[in-house]
C-alpha cells in the first residue's frame, strides 16, 4: 500500500528539463521530513517520560519529573509552531502538491493539520487550558473522593467556556462540540453519532432488562479466590506473546491503572496491575492492551518516523484493542484453546470448572455504576449517557449544576440503577477534569468498527474461529496488520471503514452480536 | 554555607537610590537562572533516557532511541550555545559582579565555563569528534573481541590529533593533556599529579611485591561457590538503605556494569549485576554505587536546578563512591557488624568463616590484568600505567603503534605479569574509544581525596570506628552532606579539600593507609 518515496527522484531523472524545480521540491519536501522526525522523536521522548512515570519513577521525584517535562513540552511546542516549518509546509501544499506520492501528500496534509491546530489558538487560550487541566485534576481528585460534585462544578463550567472558544479558533465550521469529538475521531459528527446511538438503545435497554430478568444467571463462583500472581504473571505474558506481542520491541510491566505507551514503534510497553482476588480482570487487560500494541508494532514505521506512519484515531486505537479482548479473547473458541491451560495455573479454583461454563462466567452481563468495570452489553450505556450529557451541555440544553440529577435520572433509564453516591456516578470520569470533552464516543465506535472489522475478517478467513481454538493468531495479525496497522494515517477513518469492510460503520454487526451471544449465554427465547 | 539569595533585593530595600540598576542586575540574573535551569531539565531529560536505554529499553528499539537521543542532544546544544545566553551571562560578569552572591557569583562562572566549552569549538570539529566516538567505540569492540590493536591504531591517533586541536581551542593555556585532564578534573595538572604519582610507584610497587611473595595468603576459599541471587539483593538493598539510600527518592536495579544515573536529586538510580558464584562483588558494587548516590543525594538542590548545586568534579565523585567502599565497607568495624547478617544469608557457604577471615578474605591484594577488578593496592599503578602512556602520546615521546610493547614492558615493571594478549592489556578499556583522554587519574585522585577526608572524620569524629561497629552511619553521611556534597560546585577540588581537611591534597594518607593495612593482613614485618 505504502511505498518508499522514490517517484520525485525518478521523476527527475526521466524528465530532465524539469529537474531544477523538482530538486527545489524535494528538497522542500527533505527538510520537512527532518523537522517532522524531529518533532516524533521528541514526541517519544516525552513518551518515555511518561512511561517512566506511571512504571519506574520513585514517589519523591514528581515536582522534579514535572519540570523536566513541561520544559520537554515547549520545546515541542516551539518545534511545532516554528514559523519556517509553517512556511515549508504551505510551500509544499500549495506548489506541485498533486506531483508527489500518497505517502508525501499524507504528511503534508497532517503536518499542517497539526500546525494549525497549534498556531491557531492564542497562547493566552493554551496557556488557561493548561492551568486549568492542571488544577482542575487536583479539584476532581478531591471532589470525588469528597462526593462533592459542586466543588467541580466551576472547573467544568470553566472548561465549557473555554473549549466553545478553542473549537471556534481551531474549526469555526464545524459546531463547538463537533470540533471537539474532531480531535479524538476526525470527520465523524454527532449527524453520525447520534443515530447510531438511538438505534444501540432501542436494541440495548431491552436486551439487557431480558438479560437481568432471566432466570438463568451464569456461574461465577470458581473466579472467586486467591489466584497467585506469578502465575498470572506468567500466563499473561504466554498470551500476549501468543497473540504475536513482540517481546523484542516492547515490554510488560505493572503498574496502576494498565495502559499502553512506549516511544516507538519497536519500544512498545504495556503495562496491568495484578490481584490476587481476580486473575479475569488483569488478563484480559493484557490482552486489551496487547491489541493496542499489535497497532504500534504494525505501524510502517520504515517508511520514517512521519505522520502518516501514526495511529489513525482513538477509535480506530480502541477497535484494536476491543478485537482482540472481545470478538477473539471473549469467543467460545479462545475459550477452548485456553481452558485447560489456565486450569493449570490455577487447578484449586478451576477443579469443577468446563470450557462452556468459564465461557459463560467471563461473559456475564450485570448493570453496574462504573463504566470501567462494564461489560461489553451495558458499556456502551455509559458512553451514550456521557455523550448526552456533553452534547447537552455544548449546545445549551444542559446546565452544569443539574448534572447530578441528569446523571441518575439516565442511569435509571438506561441501565436500571441509580448510584446512591456522585462519586459513583458523575463524577467517576478523569476526562472532564482534564477538559478532553467528545473522547467517550471513541470507546463505542471503537466497539462497533471492531465488531465490522471482525465480521470482514470471517467472510474473508472462514477458517479464523477454527485457528482461534487451535491458538494459530498468525492469520489475523497478518490480517489486521495488512488492513489497518500498515495504512497509518493515510485515510480517514470513514475511509478505512469502508476501504476493509466494503461499507460505511453498521451498527447492526454489533448489535446482531450482542444479541446473539447473549441470547444464547443467557438462554432467551 | 549556602543561603536562599536574598542578597539582591535587600540590597533594593536598604539603598532606593541604587534600586534601578539592582532590579536589573536581578531581572538578568533571573532570566540566567531560567535558561540554565532548563539546560538541567533537558540534562535530567537525557539521563532518564540512558538509564531507560542500561535498564529497561528493549533491544529492538537501539536505533529508534539513538535518533531520540541526537535529536534531544542537538536541542541541549541549542540551548547551550544559544547567543542570548553568551550575552547574558557576559552582561553579569561585567557588570556588579562582585555585587552577587557566592551562589549567584558561581552559577555565573559555572554557566560561562560550560559556554565557552561549547561555544570555542568549530561546528566541524564538535562533528567530527562526535564521529569519531561513535565510529571509534564500534572499532574498539571488535578490535579488542578480535585482538588485534592495529585495527584501532588508527582511530587513537586520529583521536589524539583531534583532542589536542580542541584542547588548543578550549584552554590555550595549557598544555593539551592537561586541558584534557582538566574536563575531569578542573585545576588539577601534570604538574601535580606526576609527583604524587611518583610518590605512589615509589611505595606501592615494593609493597605488592612484598605481599606477592609472602607465604601468608589469606583464605578465600568460602566466598567461592553459589550465593543465591534474591539472597543477594536483600542484602545489597539493606546495606544501601542502612547507609542512608533514599529509596523515596532513587531506585536499584539491574544492568550489564553497574553505574549511578537517575534524572535529578530527588531521582537517583543505582544499578548492579548479580552472579550467583560471587556475591561480594555485586554488594560491594551497591556500596560503592550507593557512595555516587548519597553525593547527588545530598546536593543543595532546594536552590535550584543550576550549576552551583551540581557535584563537582570526576575525582570527588568517585572520592564518595570510594570512602564508603574502601574506607568504611571493607574496615574491620564494618565487618564485624555485618558478618553475621551475611553468614545468615549464605549459611552454608559461611559456615566456618569467621569476622577476621571475612574482612582479609575481602581485603586480598593480587596483581591481575584488568583494571576493573584490581584490588585497591594495584588499582593505583593501572592507573598510573594509562597515565604515563597519555602523557606521552601527547607529548609525543611515545608513538600508538608501540603501545602494546610499552604497556605490556609497564605492567612488568609495576605489577610483575605481562599480559598475554591485547585483549587483557591495552584494549581493555572503553575511555580511549570515545576519546576520553584525562579521565583515568581521576580514580586515583578520587582514592586519595577518600582517604584524606576520612582521616579529617577520624579526626573530628573519634567515635567513627564505633559507629561502624554499631551500624550507626548517620554521622558519617551527615558529614560528607555537609563537608562535601552540599558544598555543589562552590569551590574548586583543591580550595575542597583543603577547606575540609586543612591541607591540600596529601598521598600520605593513601600510602599510610595501604601500608598500615596490607602489612597487618598479610603479617608482614
Amino acid at each position: 500500500m505504502f511505498a518508499p518515496s522514490l517517484g520525485i527522484d525518478e521523476t527527475c531523472t526521466l524528465f530532465k528539463i524539469e529537474m531544477r524545480s523538482e530538486i527545489t521540491m524535494n528538497q522542500h519536501y527533505q527538510n520537512l521530513v527532518q523537522k517532522l522526525e524531529e518533532i516524533t522523536h521528541l514526541n517519544g521522548v516525552m513518551s518515555t517520560l511518561g512511561w517512566d512515570q506511571e512504571v519506574m519513577m520513585p514517589a519523591g521525584a514528581s515536582d522534579a519529573r514535572a519540570k523536566q517535562i513541561a520544559t520537554l513540552a515547549g520545546v515541542i511546542h516551539e518545534r511545532m509552531t516554528d514559523p519556517a516549518l509553517g512556511e515549508c509546509l504551505h510551500e509544499l501544499k500549495e506548489k506541485d502538491f498533486a506531483a508527489l506520492g500518497e505517502m508525501e501528500r499524507c504528511n503534508i496534509r497532517e503536518a499542517l493539520y497539526s500546525y494549525e491546530l497549534e498556531t491557531k489558538v492564542s497562547k493566552r487560550l493554551v496557556q488557561e487550558l493548561a492551568e486549568l487541566g492542571s488544577r482542575g485534576h487536583s479539584v476532581w481528585v478531591t471532589a470525588r473522593q469528597e462526593n462533592k460534585f459542586a466543588d467541580f462544578a466551576p472547573v467544568l463550567k470553566r472548561f465549557l467556556q473555554l473549549k466553545t472558544e478553542w473549537a471556534q479558533c481551531v474549526s469555526p465550521d464545524l459546531e463547538p462540540y463537533d470540533a471537539n469529538i474532531d480531535l479524538f475521531e476526525r470527520g465523524t459528527t454527532m449527524n453520525v453519532i447520534t443515530p447510531i446511538f438511538e438505534r444501540l438503545k432501542q436494541e440495548l435497554i431491552p436486551l439487557i432488562a431480558a438479560i437481568q430478568s432471566h432466570p438463568v444467571q451464569p456461574d461465577t463462583s470458581f473466579l472467586q479466590g486467591r489466584f497467585a500472581l506469578d502465575k498470572q504473571e506468567v500466563l499473561a505474558r504466554k498470551i500476549s506473546q501468543d497473540m504475536g506481542f513482540n517481546i523484542e520491541q516492547g515490554r510488560i510491566d505493572v503498574s496502576v491503572h494498565p495502559f499502553c505507551g512506549g516511544s516507538h514503534p519497536t519500544d512498545v510497553r504495556i503495562t496491568t496491575r495484578y490481584k490476587d482476588s481476580n486473575f479475569v480482570e488483569s488478563l484480559y487487560s493484557v490482552i486489551h492492551e496487547t491489541g493496542h500494541a499489535l497497532y504500534e508494532q504494525g505501524r510502517p514505521h520504515e517508511l520514517g518516523d512521519l505522520p502518516a506512519t501514526e495511529s489513525l484515531t482513538m477509535g480506530i486505537h480502541e477497535s484494536q484493542s476491543l478485537f482482540w479482548e472481545r470478538m477473539i479473547a471473549q469467543s467460545k473458541p479462545f475459550c477452548a484453546h485456553y481452558f485447560e491451560t489456565i486450569r493449570a495455573a490455577f487447578p484449586e479454583n478451576l477443579q469443577s470448572a468446563t470450557v462452556d461454563s468459564f465461557y459463560r462466567a467471563i461473559n456475564t452481563c450485570k448493570p453496574d455504576f462504573i463504566r470501567v468495570e462494564a461489560d461489553e452489553v451495558t458499556y456502551p450505556l455509559h458512553v451514550i449517557l456521557r455523550y448526552e450529557i456533553e452534547k447537552g451541555l455544548f449546545d445549551g440544553s444542559m446546565n452544569v449544576d443539574d448534572l447530578p440529577e441528569i446523571w441518575n435520572e439516565l442511569m435509571q433509564k438506561y441501565l436500571g440503577i441509580k448510584p446512591p453516591t456522585d462519586t459513583l456516578g458523575v463524577l467517576q470520569d478523569s476526562h472532564w477534569s482534564g477538559g478532553a470533552f467528545g473522547y467517550f464516543p471513541s470507546y463505542t465506535l471503537g466497539a462497533m468498527y471492531a465488531c465490522q472489522f471482525y465480521n470482514t475478517l470471517l467472510r474473508e478467513q472462514p477458517g479464523t474461529g477454527q485457528n482461534i481454538a487451535t491458538g494459530n493468531f498468525v492469520p489475523i495479525k497478518n490480517w489486521l496488520n495488512e488492513k489497518i496497522h500498515r495504512q497509518g494515517k493515510l485515510y480517514t477513518p470513514q475511509q478505512l471503514v469502508e476501504r476493509v469492510t466494503g461499507e460505511p460503520l453498521n451498527p447492526d454487526y454489533f448489535v446482531e452480536y450482542l444479541k446473539n451471544k447473549y441470547s444464547e449465554i443467557y438462554r432467551l427465547a
